[in-house]
């Protein structure tokens, strides 16, 4: 079983203002409302095109992505600001077993394939594996987090 | 760039009381103080252990998973208790063109590489690939969805 292996391939790519990795700002240091204000787009690809009917009707989407700039995985990192080591599975560390990962972005409008997206937190050109409305599901009010800030 | 793949592993599997697809009622259906009572464990994988230091300090995660169990991908679905088909990406079926599922469980209790986790809504077997912690970044105050009921 742990031998088996899943093979994947986008299905859209992200058109951002950070073209590196570097430009963007640690979530750690930047202040909420800025990448709040960063715009961008999910360009789909034009096979898959039909499964966006009706995502228009939700305000946010989920966005499953592949860390394509990443070195490779660690199992211990030590956060952006802090100093001591934690797993890897408790950060959001792009250098993971498995590299995808995961933001909750705006649904500012949908154009054919094209989703144009507020909060951005992705670099140009991020290869997108998945699409996911966000719903109360995803929604958890009290939460206890491992920083502060709730980070 | 478009054909480019990416191969995933599990990091671990589920356990649960659900042992088919079919004993999983769907959301649309399950109280939600049904699933919310549901436990069961993810157990790690003992060369990714290491990778689970510091998660206890979060009450909640985010679980990636293999819909190891989907027939294979549709672009439109018919949600259940629903009459109008939709894109699969405003969708949260598990027929997609890449089988990917997310989750937001809590986190009741780490044991070494056993999480003890509640509101489990996968069926037993179900190949973990990614976990991450649950932050305010993936909590939206004020949203919008496409069903009665936050769905």
């Amino acid at each position: 079983m742990t031998g088996r292996v899943l093979r994947l391939r986008p299905v859209g790519f992200v058109r951002s203002p950070f073209k590196e990795p570097a430009d963007l700002p640690p979530p750690a240091f930047a202040p909420p409302r800025f990448l709040a204000s960063v715009t961008g787009e999910i360009v789909v690809s034009p096979e898959f095109a039909e499964g966006l009917a009706g995502l228009e009707a939700y305000s946010h989407i989920i966005v499953l992505f592949h860390f394509h700039r990443a070195s490779g995985p660690k199992l211990t990192v030590v956060p952006p600001g802090e100093s001591r080591p934690r797993g890897v599975f408790a950060s959001r560390s792009p250098h993971r077993p498995n590299p995808l990962g995961m933001s909750v972005l705006k649904l500012l409008e949908r154009d054919g394939r094209v989703l144009r997206v507020g909060g951005l937190d992705l670099v140009d050109g991020t290869p997108v594996l998945d699409i996911k409305p966000y719903t109360t599901r995803d929604r958890r009010s009290r939460i206890r987090t491992g920083r502060p800030g709730g980070r």
